[in-house]
């Protein structure tokens, strides 16, 4: 058992889920001090936070922060906060049953894709009864942007159910049964449907442009599980205009919420859902969280650190 | 190798779909005479028949007629066909594609209505965003109606997807994983996603009725590939007018196609498709039909053959 490091330690607690788990963590961890930025009356007394909903500029009154908790897999803002010291580090979290959840509303519209849902959708409004011979998954071919946690979790259940599963990733690493890509534009040429898990960088920001559209099949249906800011909305958006792409399921906007007056509300070759593709639950999420907050305290390496160059 | 009993085999074909496969069955057995019903000079000489869109009456003047192929599974309409005499065998189609796709249309949504697919379908049409909590399949119990080979496939998909299946099926076969009641109502008390795949008989003729939706939980997902006929329709539009039930996913119906005035098409808490939950093809069932063709003009016992007292 390691002696603590931080005797006193004190936790800002920062964003709405965050609020919500409040309680239950200070009960989880008695002897940690958490508090809203409310309550602190010297904010230099902070040496951790845990966070929820990415708040750049928020942290900044807390100079002396050394760790940050973040409550989501997603950390892009939190790097990208210019008043975070390089120094501080970041953990995101890594929920044992985020995969599982991410794969389980993956592995519904990839299938709901495959049997047409999208286009049954679109002849119910016009009460059009048409019938349309389905090839079976093993002949449908999915592509998967992004073979990390998330990706290698959705390609074990995809090709469970018999599909053909391909990926693209930056450290393409070997996973069994899936054909990884080296060329993107190669792997889009293949696939159907197509996945979009990628972490959001300097280098997969924009990533899913009307370049990218044009590489993939026609008739080809987009599912975008990473980040909005992956997706160029115009090109998006001129690539279902022209039927080049069939359908949009999309979860994560540029702006979230999805503003009233975007064209994607109302596309009729769109699926809208308002990022809850994988959801965090307490359940699973608390023990990682107050388990990093212990390991700080005493001074041990912490889970989930981001590589802050890397940005993720 | 038996001696042929039918040196010369007179087979009329019936139907849509088996005028499509003409060619290729004349093809594939061609010492025997395949005709349509009208280039029989005399009916009299037709010993079998390969029918799709069950044909009620129009084997009527196939007097001397002994087998009857079905191309599809369900085969209701040939077994209530009051002019087609006892004597007369009845094959229905054992693809053994079928249960795949059934199971895929299955897995799609149940997965679909799982993650809320319904839900945030209709929050579309408003512009409404807001998230829902979710569990996962584990937390999630299916109830399946009909363990026979359709349902069996299905309930092995979903258990690999983690779901928590119940069953209820007249002949109640143990199933791995599969929890199966013999009391109707005690297994839709525990579900809360229905999926109905029975045979169409006088005994399950309207089961899914007022009696039936208020034994399932408030809030329960209703999902019909069996047969149109299984349900009331006014009792599930009520049950769904009310938000007893959630959303039914309706692949078949009492009228197909489902005539344009239906509330059907139009209620938000529906989903239509055209009957193509588990579609047949041509490739896998052709060889299943010839074999039995063959079988018949050899005098050798029939594959998957009708019980006709009991109706599947």
């Amino acid at each position: 058992v390691s002696e603590p490091v931080h005797n006193a330690l004190n936790v800002v607690v920062i964003g709405k889920q965050a609020m919500n788990w409040f309680d239950a963590m200070q009960k989880a961890y008695p002897s940690v001090r958490f508090g809203t930025p409310d309550t602190w009356s010297d904010p230099l007394t902070v040496q951790a936070a845990v966070v929820s909903e990415p708040n750049a500029l928020s942290l900044r009154p807390y100079e002396n922060l050394q760790f940050v908790q973040s409550l989501w897999m997603g950390v892009d803002a939190l790097v990208a906060d210019p008043t975070l010291p390089a120094n501080v580090r970041i953990a995101r979290m890594v929920d044992p049953d985020m995969p599982i959840s991410m794969a389980e509303t993956v592995a519904a519209y990839v299938l709901w894709s495959h049997r047409f849902g999208d286009v049954f959708q679109r002849n119910q409004r016009d009460q059009i009864w048409q019938e349309i011979a389905q090839p079976l998954a093993r002949r449908r071919t999915v592509g998967l942007l992004g073979l990390g946690t998330l990706g290698s979790q959705c390609a074990r259940v995809l090709i469970q159910l018999g599909f053909q599963v391909v990926g693209w990733s930056r450290t393409a690493k070997p996973l069994s049964g899936v054909q990884v890509f080296d060329d993107l534009h190669a792997m889009l040429d293949v696939s159907e449907i197509v996945v979009n898990m990628l972490p959001l960088t300097e280098q997969t920001r924009g990533l899913l442009c009307a370049r990218t559209f044009s590489a993939m099949q026609p008739g080809a249906v987009l599912i975008n599980v990473g980040r909005g800011a992956h997706v160029i909305d115009n090109d998006l958006l001129e690539a279902l205009d022209s039927n080049h792409l069939r359908h949009a399921v999309l979860d994560v906007f540029n702006v979230e919420p999805l503003p009233t007056v975007h064209r994607f509300w109302t596309h009729p070759s769109v699926t809208v859902t308002p990022h809850v593709a994988a959801d965090s639950s307490q359940e699973t999420c608390m023990p990682v969280v107050i388990e990093n907050l212990r390991r700080f305290a005493e001074g041990l390496p912490l889970n989930n650190l981001v590589d802050r160059t890397r940005g993720y």
